[in-house]
């Protein structure tokens, strides 16, 4: 597998051209699509997955597939790991750690803040420099025009290899606490969660009356795009704490959740989605809010219910 | 209040322009809006409201106020209503029954299907037609490029008053059932709520680490915008009821939610928004479902949990 006169081939590929060699370790479906956007970028790239027959298609355009995380790890001096979750990253690479000083390890892993800064730490204990990030896009994104990454943990690694990483999609660097992508991260996928509960209802609801999801969703992607223009002033509301309105009081929206959830359960569908907002916004109301706005909520979520 | 010197002054100058005369029961924060709409488009506009000062601005740029339903009813042809809810509607309206003969109603007070179908029988009671409205738009956006309304219920009222309508936002006729319109209005508003409640977790979530919310949003609104473009091929699986997936698996999701629930709690903020979403997802894997893709969700809420 690791077939060292490609390797070779490759070497010289990269002195001519000048690309920095990359490893991607993980090809799952971001992984691979990671892969793949070191290739098409010219970069020499060696791969490494649990299981090597998702390596088959990238070999065919020109990756190196190795046969041990250790290979993979002496062949490049930016390592991306892109995995199921923390466990796998450190067994993966605990055993490759004695030859990571001096290579930079990048660590694209979904992961909490606490995870990420415990990987910093076993990096830097290596010698190794490492830096965080957090993928904003699914694989067909990748390199394309609307994605972004995340990324904190050393700015040294950031500046040398920003170049590798905007090949990728364009580079948000957030600080040196290595946790911060993995925090920005799961906000923006809570935002995201939201977004497609909100839609799953919605489907859910108009398919209780034979409406196709695809015929509805022409209607839901324009209303969302009007409604999701609203949330710079609703931020603006939530970091002055000024929350009166000439939009909708919460007042208003109770009743709007009453006519939500009563013709969700006469249609016979679960509520599990909504009723949680229901009962946050009838809880906002209850608390003196009700003449306010819709950005009162956020903050009635600061502290654990 | 009523002025009517101010009214024949009105009336002549219908004439003249040949726009229909319209009536505006309700002048909340949307009332108000649709008022203020039809006046600028040049219609006589007879409007009433509970609380009589609400009328103020309005009157001073040409509306006619009235001091009952009834003096409201009888001013137009064509008669919108806007307001609390249902209960407000009958209140206002059963006394004016005996004027509505040969008049429109257009009911654009949020509800539920069964109660716009009782509303369009009543209407028809009193020789009336009915037309109920669900209104896709803040009062910001009303007679705005991105205001769209739903109608259902009497074509012919839809076809009489197609233009008047069109002064408030894109027109859409759902069907004769007029039931219809409060049905897609619901769904599109817990599509909305869901995109909201994901957004204001979000917010919490970064907010115990300071990040201010409008700083947040500039991250937030791209990554919404480009995982709106995710939902029409989600729909297209859903109608198919094909959950494979190149982009990402359910089990990939579930440790997402892991990642995004511990976080939340490690920064003591409620994950009662939240918390719904990661349970759905967890019995999506634990029916078999986790290599499908979010699509498969939708159909978990079919029937009452
Ligand atoms: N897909 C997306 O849309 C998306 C978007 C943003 C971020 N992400 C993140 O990217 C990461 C990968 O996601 P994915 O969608 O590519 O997932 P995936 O398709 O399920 O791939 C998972 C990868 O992890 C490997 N793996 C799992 N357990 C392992 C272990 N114990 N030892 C070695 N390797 C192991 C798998 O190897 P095998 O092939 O041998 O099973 C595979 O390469 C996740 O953290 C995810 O949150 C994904
Ligand atoms: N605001 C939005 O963004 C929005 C968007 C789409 C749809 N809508 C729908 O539009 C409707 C009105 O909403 P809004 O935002 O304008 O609400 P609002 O500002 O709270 O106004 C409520 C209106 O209802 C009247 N009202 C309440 N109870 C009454 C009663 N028993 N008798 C007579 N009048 C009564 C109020 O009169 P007083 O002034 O005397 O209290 C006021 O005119 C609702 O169905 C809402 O769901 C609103």
């Amino acid at each position: 597998m690791n077939n060292s006169s490609n390797k070779k081939e490759n070497h010289e590929q990269t002195g001519a051209a000048g690309q920095t060699p990359v490893t991607v370790i993980g090809l799952g479906m971001m992984g691979s699509a990671l892969a793949e956007a070191f290739l098409k970028a010219g970069h020499p790239t060696t791969v490494w997955n649990r299981s090597a027959e998702k390596a088959d298609a990238l070999v065919a355009k020109g990756a190196i597939l190795v046969a041990s995380p250790a290979e993979a790890v002496s062949a490049s001096p930016l390592i991306v790991v892109c995995v199921l979750d923390y466990e796998a990253v450190h067994e993966i690479m605990g055993p490759a750690g004695g030859l990571l000083a001096g290579r930079t390890v990048m660590n694209l892993t979904n992961g909490k803040p606490e995870q990420a800064r415990k990987a910093a730490k076993w990096a830097a204990e290596q010698g190794a420099d490492y830096l965080d990030g957090g993928i904003m896009a699914v694989p067909q994104m990748i390199a394309g025009p609307e994605a972004f990454l995340l990324y904190s943990g050393s700015l040294e690694a950031f500046e040398t290899y920003r170049r590798e990483l905007d090949v990728l999609g364009a580079s948000n660097y957030l600080g040196e606490d290595a946790g911060l992508a993995a925090f920005y991260d799961l906000a923006l996928l809570s935002a995201m969660y939201g977004m497609f509960g909100g839609f799953y209802h919605a489907v859910a609801l108009v398919g209780t009356e034979k409406v196709e999801a695809s015929a509805f969703t022409a209607l839901v992607v324009p209303w969302l795009q009007a409604m999701l223009a609203s949330l710079p002033l609703q931020a603006q509301a939530m970091d002055a704490n000024v929350h009166a309105t000439d939009v909708s009081s919460l007042y208003i929206n109770k009743i709007g959740f009453v006519n939500l959830i009563e013709a969700s359960q006469e249609q016979g569908i679960s509520t599990e989605l909504v009723a949680p907002l229901q009962a946050l916004v009838d809880r906002a109301v209850a608390e003196g809010y009700g003449a306010d706005g819709l950005s009162r909520l956020a903050g009635l979520l600061k502290k654990p219910k």
